[in-house]
């Protein structure tokens, strides 16, 4: 059995025979491998480098007394950094796994999309967790940005999950019981360490301490930046981001002190990484500087003359895409094919375009082995000047003749404008197919986008994942063309743990087949029905099913997580069923992309479907996925059990501890102002007695599930839990599910709640969260949000829509009751911002559902609750286009441009002079009487049609501007008065 | 060639087949691998422990830019703790260097003298320095005590140092050319850091913020103790300890703050190691106990009759002894071997103990076969009782002659004080000479003590280093017995490089000439004849000497680093000889033990005589020891050249650096105090207007070569070199001298300052750190003096007894000068205290000296001055045994005996009522007149003659306690005349 430390002295071999330095951990506490300078600031700058170490990295969020199976407060990570991305860099990675005695042929080694990303430290970069048997064992990474700089050139990072590993290859249940050495165990050497150290993280750090060293190694760093010694400024960066995660982890971080000071390190961290380029600029690069990729070189093959129609294969290999960019490569490759063929004369017979993980392939069928010929015409001199008067060429013509290769006989004319000109005919003869390819199809590849593009050692290239071969075979030929640092060629990668991996493929013709017969699956479709077929299959094995058709979008994924779907059947213990549904499903579907299986009723049974990718030892996988889930499971049972020997009011007791916002409190306060401004919009709403004492109740208890473990663990539950514990508690089941639906919705295509005392909570959350942040100056700018304010208020708009007993709920009502509950001051000018904020959503929502822009703006400033806009909106829809309504507008928007902005209204009937004016007078009384003050376009527009002829007749007699200043106020006065009965109507300047 | 990669994987990989664990570096900053807790808490309890790890060592104090080729801020440690020592630790070790590809056999490895002790920690052991031809490679502790508490089982710590090792292994001088890893030096890796760490540490850390860094963390150490938790409290142990070094390599840490610190430190790891073992005991010890190790066994071997007197060898096997315990040891084991034979009654002719650093041998010559036969006497009854009236036997009789196994007619008679007993007498036979050894020897083994003493894995045994095998053969035959884990045998160890360095001696007839064969020299005088002789040798044939007089210490020292002294010859480039001959030969003899090579004027050579161990490659060894002379010169020869660029105003300028005590300031108020009080003792004193020039210059520039790069690295050499760089600064030669005189005397056997400015210059030096730090309450206690006050004193009474010119000056006028000029008050009580203070190293100088201790505490109470003490003392002295001197003493005995404590001196004549009062008053007058205020005994006793006389009159003839109250009082009051006149000549209570 490999040991812990025969595993890290054999990667330590492994890498170094590859050209790594052993770095040691870093003297100083740090979360990741990432974070020790030999990673950080190495990666800066053109300086080659590769190296290896261990780093225990320490994570006091993750302290668990060392009770916890898999989670601990220091793990070790084994980190490799390879500058520049060698190419190789996932080859290399699988043949350390052999190292560690791992049979990579038998088990499922997946890489699956994961994009690394720290905050703290400005860094990101595409790549993936890889999976062994459906366990995350190590993250992959191509470093695009460090220290908010661009990386050139592009690092691979390496990270083994080496505590993972070894209790996959040992076959152990619990971190303590890993092997570390020839009889002793990890929980013997570190076992008394997690203990202690999670007591102080998590409940003896002193907090006023702690703070105290944060700023202490802040101001440190800042004084060395200024000294510019890139090295102590950078440890006291890694110092405080230790204190940090302390402080986090007792609960000291409020969500705005987390934003200040993980900007305050990220500005840290930038700058001592800049400032480590430029010295090692100073210094003159001392480690040299990386090599350019060597240019791609095309080997020449003798091409035989073809005579008909042939078919292309072009192949775009690639490193593992996320599965959602699968499908729209293809589809971009297709459109790009297209339009480019579309640019040249070459006809062909169809286009198909496949993809998997790891390739995307064009097939272009009857590609005739030449573009068709054309005709170019050259425009000469004005006929006019081309012939003499005896009708003879003249030099000028001859000249032209002469330049155009032709004889001046073959000249002919045309007309160009006014004038007719001589003018010369060329054929142009098609190019041959290969060679208008290899024009176009370099295009293709330079063109690759995905929706995260990440640069590796390829000049020009940009895309999701980088580009590693070029097959483009037209029949038995390679078109030759280079893009990046790549030469088209006719090799073919298949399965990493083929025999042989790299095979060469003599004709497109022969293409798929044998893409197929090496086991790669080439369409989506093709894979998609696969996996449902053989996930159903097995479940009916298991006496069950899988729910293809509820399940689609996970099966979309699992077919595009592989190239060979290989479905295997995996069990867990029954007795886990006693855990919520929710929680079993999530785990297996977000964190596993496990298919559940139900019975014919819906209810889960102990199996779930796991798609291996190609062929392996299906008792292996099987056993490892399983082992996973039950770590899993063991976990959620864990938080469980511990959750419901909790009394419900003890968990919320445990908000107190959750610190909302510094200045906005607990989230002991924001749950008490949830229940206070819940209470204050039931005044609003006509609700039962049973309604009443449901709203009450809840409002109690509100937000009580994320004081349990479950929600602190798996925070997409929050509610579901609540409705969970709420019932098992004996709680009525509308408590229960006003508790659930306080969380809803969680997204824009999220259930919206359906009781109303859900409703009620779930609209007091909102208005909560709106009022406090607005009134702390923090709406979202840009793209950041961190405290989800935009959903919020979609999530207002969508429960006022949803309940038309609602209707008399505005949304300026729910944040002036939300503002009063507030510990700081909302004031009126900070509502309507977030009044503002809140149409602003139902704006573009409308807009996404296709309503006209003008129509929108006409009805939402006027709308006091989305309701009732959606009814004016309908009203406007149904108005516009009418004569009476074109009408009304016409009238009133001729009032509007000519009364002056802030006219008073109101008139003297005694400076009346014209009975046009009586009649305004008239009518306008009668249709204020007629009209109430919610009055709405269609009913206004009925109404006002007298006034709108009386309003015509008006400007038709009478002169607004007349000489007498008294009189001619007077009658601006009277449209103002018009347009004051109009105005709240519509905002008819938008129409 | 092994990288330095290369060599870290090479240990790794040898101590993990040995059954290490390989841990992690401290993820905090640690100033060695013996703080890490896998050595400092694991070194703990009764649990087993074996662990291997590198250790990035930080020690702001050696920060040198990266510029020094051998001192680095961050060196690196390979850390073994083998808990318990396993017996065989030193063999396990060369076999690591062999694994690190070095020829143990070639090269010359000694085990040196290096008693291991961290104050911070309350941790020490004994051990050594390995040397690797001169250069020290590792440091090889038993671990006796860590955090202040004694260890057991017994751990042995081996830490190499990994820089020097592979600078040594790979030939070059700087340690940025070491090849950490192919194509890839340490310099290119950790330059940057080395100078940017080097600014930090030395330059720009801030002072307040370490500060706080170090209150926090003692905080939360405090507290963490508090919680029962010891790894959090011991890792802030840590976290202070760096914060602490820091601050010390920024020169913000006085003495006395020093002292508090690591009072503290101590403190603090004390207490985590305590709660540490608390803890381990609680969770039961989970690692299990330490075996005690197996009982020794012995193997009976067939023994011959013998007739004659046979030898004895008697080898007691150790690890390398400190060279002063050798001779020491072999001293010791011939006294407890003559002791203990003399308590037998064997015979022998004659007994030799030799030893060298790995054996002390006795041969004992002659042995007869079996001790002598002995008559033993048995009392019994009383003859009275033992024979009836007819003289026949009683039954009392007959009984004790059954009791005695004798015939009743055997018993005879014998007078016991008053009465005449029976007695059997029965001759007992000696017993055979080998089981006399047997019991013997072993108590030689266990009684085995040294100057310093350890522990190991063997009970009831404690010396200098560990006991390792034990020899004892009578002729052919071994003497059979056990001592702790060991059991008599025949087989001796030869060097640890032979072929099979374990062999079996057949009889101690052929052990001298076995050991000889073998090259093991046992007799350490021929061992420093050969020495002697062949240093000489060498150094003729460079054409030079070696003073093995003046050498003389250092060659007995040399001789007794080695079993067989190999003298080999190196050299060194000339020009090193422009530096200070001192500096060269303070680095040969301190550092490395070399012996200098002279020419007929005893001017250095560039050459020096290294001893070597056994058979070497000589040029090999050569080559090593010249390449660390070479390094440790050139570093000298850099703080040579960098002083003489620097004028001495410069250096003095850098004083204001250095703190010498919080209160009293920096070390240049120290020297301006100096040069203050030189000042105002010069007033006491009669100067040349030369020497007061000289005083002048030199009060001016006083320590200025504190300032200097060379004393900052070499402390003994202060004032040696400020005479040099005073010289080369042109300064006059007296000048120079009373420089260099201000630093002595530096111990008890050193030269005091010859030219008065020096000698008044040093006195000042010393009244000013009496007074000053006296003022703080900071005398010395117990062992504990870290100012060196009592050297300071006995340098004041050196001094002062040197210079009959200073016989003006007192101890109390030069502490007055002192504190006149401290900066903090100095009261009349603290400058009392230092003076006595003084008066007591005087004392113990005098007794020292064979004076009898009743004349020196009668004379030094009343003399101001050491030399007027002496003056006295010899006065004393002569006078003690006169008849003269008895009478006058008896008689103020007999005066001060009847006059109360504080009756006043005085009386009224009018009130005499008996002529013998008259007689005293005129006697005491006339006494009085004739002596002056500084008589001494000698003058004192012959002016008291008649004052004795008249004194005894009075008191034959005169009733003192006479029954008028007022006579009374007049008499005592005469007699307290008599005894305020006699009482400043001694302390006559004393005699």
């Amino acid at each position: 059995m490999v040991t812990m430390q025969d595993a890290l002295l054999a990667l330590n071999a492994y890498w170094t025979e590859r050209g790594c330095l052993t770095a040691q951990p870093m003297n100083s506490e740090v979360g990741a491998g990432t974070l020790n300078p030999a990673t950080f600031l190495r990666v800066q700058g053109p300086e080659p480098w590769r190296v290896a170490y261990t780093e225990p990295s320490v994570r006091p969020d993750d302290s668990r007394y060392g009770e916890n199976p898999n989670r601990l407060q220091t793990h070790t990570q084994y980190q490799v950094i390879l500058k520049p991305e060698p190419g190789d860099a996932q080859e290399l990675y699988l043949g350390s796994l052999k190292a560690l005695g791992i049979d990579t042929a038998a088990h499922d080694i997946r890489f699956v999309e994961d994009n690394w990303a720290s905050p703290a430290l400005g860094a990101w970069g595409l790549g993936w967790e890889v999976w062994l048997d459906g366990l995350e064992i190590t993250q992959f990474t191509y470093f695009q940005q460090a220290g908010g700089i661009a990386l050139d050139p592009v690092s691979v990072e390496i990270t083994y999950g080496i505590e993972r590993i070894l209790m996959a290859l040992q076959g152990v249940g619990h971190f303590k019981d890993i092997a570390y050495a020839d009889g002793i165990s990890y929980g013997e050497i570190f076992g008394q360490a997690e203990y202690e150290m999670s007591r102080y993280y998590l409940d003896d750090a002193d907090i006023e301490a702690n703070r105290t060293l944060f700023e202490t190694y802040a101001g440190e760093a800042r004084r060395m930046l200024a000294a510019r010694l890139p090295v102590p400024a950078y440890s006291y960066v890694l110092k405080c981001s230790h204190t940090f995660n302390v402080l986090d982890a007792r609960g000291a971080i409020s969500t705005t002190e987390r934003a200040r000071a993980f900007a305050r390190m990220r500005r840290l961290a930038h700058e001592a990484a800049q400032l480590w380029a430029e010295r090692r600029t100073e210094l003159g690069h001392p480690l040299g500087l990386v090599q350019a990729p060597e240019a791609p070189e095309l080997r020449p093959e003798a091409v035989d003359e073809v005579d008909g129609p042939q078919t292309l294969i072009f192949e775009i290999g690639v490193e593992e895409l996320p599965a959602a960019e699968v499908g729209r490569s293809a589809e971009a490759v297709r459109a790009a094919l297209e339009t480019l063929l579309a640019g040249t004369r070459l006809r062909t017979t169809g286009l198909y375009v496949k993809a998997t993980p790891r390739r995307i392939v064009a097939m272009l069928g009857g590609v005739e082995p030449y573009e068709d010929d054309r005709e170019e015409t050259a425009r000469g001199p004005r006929v006019a000047a081309a012939y003499d008067e005896q009708g003879q060429p003249t030099a000028a013509a001859r000249g032209f003749a002469r330049g155009q290769g032709l004889d001046v006989a073959d000249l002919g004319r045309a007309r160009y404008g006014a004038h007719e000109h001589v003018t010369a005919t060329r054929r142009v003869t098609g190019r041959p197919a290969a060679t208008v390819l290899a024009e176009l199809l370099p295009q293709i590849v330079t063109g690759l986008r995905a929706e995260k593009n990440m640069r590796w050692q390829a000049a020009g290239l940009s895309f999701s994942r980088p580009v590693r071969w070029l097959l483009a075979l037209l029949g038995d030929d390679v078109v030759p063309f280079t893009a990046g640092n790549l030469a088209s060629g006719r090799t073919t990668y298949l399965h990493r743990t083929a025999a042989q991996p790299a095979v060469d493929v003599a004709t497109a013709y022969e293409y798929w087949a044998f893409l197929a017969e090496h086991g790669v699956i080439a369409d989506g479709g093709t894979r998609r029905r696969l996996v449902a077929r053989h996930a159903v299959a097995l479940a009916e094995r298991a006496g069950g099913t899988v729910d293809t058709t509820a399940e689609a979008a996970l099966v979309e994924e699992i077919a595009d997580l592989v190239e060979y779907p290989t479905a295997i059947l995996g069990s867990f213990e029954p007795r886990y069923l006693e855990l919520p549904a929710a929680v079993l499903t999530t785990v297996m579907r977000k964190h596993q992309r496990y298919l559940p299986v139900q019975d014919a009723g819906g209810a889960l049974l102990p199996h779930f479907v796991v798609i291996a990718n190609g062929e392996c030892d299906h008792d292996l996988v099987r056993a490892g996925n399983e082992a996973v889930l039950r770590a899993r499971y063991e976990d959620a049972a864990f938080f469980w059990r511990a959750d419901l020997e909790t009394p419900l009011d003890a968990m919320k007791q445990r908000l107190h501890l959750l610190t909302f916002e510094e200045r906005l409190g607990s989230m002991a306060d924001r749950a008490d102002r949830i229940a206070a401004v819940a209470r204050r919009l039931s005044g609003a709403v006509e609700l039962s007695g049973e309604e009443r004492s449901t709203l009450e109740r809840a409002a109690q208890l509100a937000k009580f599930d994320l004081g349990s473990q479950m929600v602190t663990e798996l925070s997409s539950l929050a509610g579901v839990m609540a409705r969970a514990y709420a019932l098992r508690a004996g709680e009525p089941e509308p408590v229960a599910q006003a508790l659930h639906e306080t969380e809803l919705p969680r997204s824009a295509a999220d259930a919206v709640p359906d009781s109303l005392p859900g409703a009620l909570l779930a609209l007091a959350d909102r208005f909560d969260l709106l009022a406090g942040l607005f009134a702390l100056g923090s709406a979202p700018t840009g793209s950041s949000d961190p405290y989800g304010l935009r959903r919020a208020a979609l999530g207002v708009v969508a429960i006022l829509r949803r309940h038309p007993r609602l209707a008399g709920l505005t949304v300026a009502d729910g944040l002036a009751a939300a503002a009063a509950e507030q510990p700081v001051a909302v004031s009126a000018e900070v509502r309507a911002e977030a009044e503002l904020f809140v149409r602003r959503r139902l704006e573009q929502l409308l807009l996404e559902r296709g309503h006209a822009v003008d129509h929108v703006r006409a009805v939402l400033p006027v709308a006091a609750s989305p309701a009732r806009a959606e009814k004016l909106l309908a009203e406007l829809e149904k108005l516009a286009g009418t004569e009476e309504f074109a009408q009304v507008a016409a009238a009133v928007q001729r009032v509007r441009r000519i009364v002056p902005a802030g006219t008073p209204a109101g008139y003297d009937l005694t400076l009346f002079a014209d009975p046009a004016e009586e009649a305004v007078h008239h009518e306008l009384q009668r249709t204020r009487g007629a009209l109430a003050d919610t009055t709405g376009p269609a009913r206004f527009t009925a109404e006002a049609q007298r006034l709108t002829a009386a309003v015509n007749r008006f400007f038709d007699e009478v002169l607004v501007m007349a000489e007498d200043p008294a009189v001619r106020a007077n009658r601006l006065g009277l449209l103002a008065s018009v347009q004051a009965l109009a105005d709240p109507v519509l905002r008819w300047e938008q129409l």
